[in-house]
């Protein structure tokens, strides 16, 4: 098999190239690291990822790393299969890279270190930090206030069909719908609906069923 | 003239903007916001950019906003011009994908934070934190390790030439080897070189004349 992720299930950036695959139809390997015994931040993983974070990729003699740079090689190099998830069209895709960014640079912060302390860390046994998800909850409803106005005006971040400018909210977006913080989406009805779409995807359900399967 | 930046020449992510405008020999109007009276903050700024950060930009009737969308807009919509910045092949691409990415997510947390310490505030007449600085400078060496060894594989970030990921880096750059921060990179001689290589571009050095001369 040609395309391999090397990872876990439940960290939120292999989440993102899994269901990137899965909308695609594309068969992969997955290479399982044990993060609890730290084997990211080891030979031979950093041979792959100077960085020492998960998911690394194999497409044959191909290796790349970062989640987000990852679904864009995917969308690109196998543009003829699955699901589009990107445009061909510059000015449409500008409109997709906006929103990327502002998945990347706007939401994910927040979303990211709340997903630590509501999601990650009961999985872990740890307890949560609630000064954090304080903190952290007013800013990702600052940027959801944001997303109620651009889904009002359109049914996906990027335009009229879904692409990896919704994809890539995904894995924060699942652990997050099941924690306390499922109100500050709730509350807002656009942001509600797109993330009752976009979590319903097959792809994305596939990846939730092998997570919880662990 | 069709495309327009309203931004600031002191800010780093209209700076990414200019110098890609520039690589490109693309004509532009600057449309200059008083951010010191807090112009970004309110309409009709925030019609171009909800999240209020400068810069925005228009091609006729395309509005986009947030640095890194706005250069690969550039890059593929006039790729017929100047300085070829990103890779028609995918796999070539993914390269300088994985590296914007590294840039976006590794190197500029650190390094927009001395930027903010040692080179905008000391314009803005505020005093530098140095505690933000010793914590910051250890991280930002860190990546610059990772960058070493890349860069003594590959005279660019993505590959033998110039693209996105170089000039991504190039604005907070500028401002850090103005400052004491200049050693972190110094000390690593491919990163030096790099440095010193991708600085030294006319299409920067006219983005940093024009800083000057405000």
């Amino acid at each position: 098999m040609a395309i391999k992720v090397h990872g876990s299930w439940f960290a939120t950036a292999p989440m993102r190239v899994f269901s990137c695959l899965n909308e695609k139809g594309l068969d992969y390997e997955f290479v399982p690291l044990d993060m609890r015994a730290g084997e990211h931040q080891k030979e031979p993983f950093l041979s792959l990822n100077p960085f020492g974070q998960v998911p690394a990729f194999e497409d044959g003699e191909l290796k790349l790393f970062e989640s987000r740079a990852i679904t864009q090689y995917i969308a690109q190099a196998y543009s003829d299969k699955g699901t589009p998830l990107i445009s061909k069209d510059p000015k449409e895709m500008a409109i997709v890279l906006v929103w990327m960014e502002v998945e990347t640079q706007r939401y994910d912060p927040p979303a990211s270190k709340l997903t630590w302390e509501l999601g990650i860390k009961p999985i872990l046994g740890r307890s949560t930090d609630d000064a954090v998800v304080e903190e952290q909850e007013p800013e990702l409803a600052k940027v959801l206030d944001a997303y109620e106005v651009r889904l009002a005006q359109s049914k996906y971040l990027g335009g009229d069909s879904i692409s990896l400018a919704d994809l890539h909210h995904l894995p924060t977006l699942s652990y997050l719908m099941g924690s306390r913080v499922k109100a500050v989406f709730d509350s807002r009805p656009h942001v509600s609906a797109w993330c009752a779409d976009i979590l319903a995807r097959p792809a994305f359900k596939k990846v939730v069923a092998m997570r919880n399967n662990q």
